[in-house]
């Protein structure tokens, strides 16, 4: 019976490794280092080596195992080839061969923010849907898209890629894609410390923002609960294009439920609030109910749904 | 064997009726009227009855038929249940189960525009491909979203609304639906009459639109290739808004293919041309390469598109 499956999450730095059952539960995890060197040759070896480590201790044989689910931080085209991981160092690798023929056991690739998206779906804030949308805003913006439980990948590898749809049409600045007005200029960590700048330089208003060195996302939104006028106008900007930007999603998608993750949602129902206002005003009406969350795995969520790549896949 | 099918068009006025060959070969096409009377009570059993006919005129048994696929002008949730048609005077209304029973033939229900998607994908614009995004520019704007071979009805049925995408942030009419700045306000037939409009009543240059009463959208189309800097720049509006659309698209589903149909794309280079050259600048790098190009099979694709439910799904 094959009731055991990883999930594995690689990551520029660490490469996180799940086992669990296939109903779901993990049963342990633990990280590896993502050696980089040689252009990352050695990634896949290293996985192979500590899923067999890990089988051994646990003694669990073989054929128990579905398969592995591994989640990359690059383009994965449906055949599993990942096209270029520049965190890793890869080119273009088929993934799913190397490793599977390494362990001798079924391998389903995924792109990290795609896979993190199933993983929220599966076990964390969108379980019980089937359709869903996760944004996810740390240092930049990620996102996934599942339909009807199945991730969209897109034909180049770019399905989700939410955090570059353009929503800023006056945006002067250059994006690290080379376009302007990318959601990720104004929605990432890094984006709403930009916007609150430019508010602080263009306002002679006192702000408790103006005491902050560095100044951070953390604190615009801890002071924007305090009622600092500044920091509430630019957790608004955010809301304001993140709720606009997941109008574009429903107009495509038309998902039940929009997942919020990423060190920026810590900031919690501030968050919530100045998106699903705007969201709910942008939206055509047929999707103005849908479900707005936030994550609840964090940094396990790439893990949890390359697991679930092997399960439903 | 199972080598015949239906593909059903219900429109406002009338319901266009195919008989398909399952390899995708139109063996006959025909159209009945939309009785609308009583909320559309006669027009499930107006289909059924015509169906009859047509299999019992061309001598085809009923075991060779796979099935009914029907497209309908409004939101159709996964198990067939139509959410109101406006155009026909439906409520709630399970269409798959009343045209199943009467016909004893399965039946899969689709909206219309997804339906016209699918259509195209098959047998016109999109053939060869299973990702798609169908735009159709006419007198609003319709949209149907294809993922791997499937359409996006998405969870309100609502998957594919694209004419309802908000892109025009400082527009201060508002649209059909209640909100404000919709690409169908700015890329349908009546959305770039309005802007040229607006042009020329913002300026003194001379411009052959001036003479047309009352102006077309393809006056304005005839009148750009011809070098008229007005209508030049009302094409450039509208493609400037749908490349932009378009753009939000990929972001989410990054199809290969962008098809455009829809009485508008009767304008063909011209506007194709404009669309492209805001596509490319305003899409993220991946998708960039994204074939953009003209619907084939005009008003029958809903038809075609209809037979392809039975066949698929």
């Amino acid at each position: 019976m094959k009731d055991i499956c990883f999930g594995v999450d690689v990551g520029g730095t660490t490469v996180k490794i799940g086992l669990f059952q296939t109903d779901g539960q993990l049963l342990n995890s633990f990280e590896i280092p993502t050696r980089k060197e040689e252009k990352g040759k050695y990634v896949i070896g290293d996985i192979a080596a500590a899923l067999e480590k890990e089988l051994k201790e646990k003694h669990i044989e073989k054929e128990r195992v579905a398969g592995v689910g591994i989640g990359v931080p690059g383009p994965v085209l449906d055949d599993g080839t990942v096209n270029v991981c520049v965190n890793i160092g890869w080119g273009v690798i088929n993934v799913a061969n190397e490793l599977g023929t390494l362990t001798g056991l079924p391998v389903k690739v995924g792109n990290d923010a795609t896979v993190a998206a199933l993983g929220e779906m599966w076990q964390g804030g969108g379980k019980g849907h089937d359709s869903m949308a996760l944004f996810t805003l740390g240092t930049g913006v990620g996102g996934g898209i599942i339909v009807n439980g199945k991730p969209v990948n897109g034909s180049h590898g770019a399905g989700g890629e939410v955090g570059h749809i353009p929503v800023v049409m006056d945006e002067t600045e250059v994006c690290t894609c080379g376009k302007k007005g990318c959601l990720e200029q104004v929605a990432s960590a890094t984006g709403i410390v930009k916007e609150a700048k430019k508010l602080l330089a263009g306002s002679e208003k006192a702000s408790a923002l103006r005491n902050y060195e560095p100044l951070t996302a953390k604190a615009i939104f801890d002071e924007a609960k305090k009622g600092d006028e500044i920091a509430m106008e630019a957790v608004e900007i955010l809301g304001k294009y993140l709720g606009i930007a997941m109008a574009h999603v429903a107009g495509v998608v038309d998902p039940e439920i929009f997942v919020i993750g990423g060190g920026v949602s810590k900031a919690g129902k501030i968050l919530l609030d100045a998106i699903e206002k705007n969201y709910r005003q942008y939206v055509f009406h047929a999707s103005r109910d849908a479900i707005i969350t936030l994550a609840t795995l964090g940094n396990d969520a790439g893990m949890y749904g390359a697991a679930r790549l092997v399960i439903e896949n």
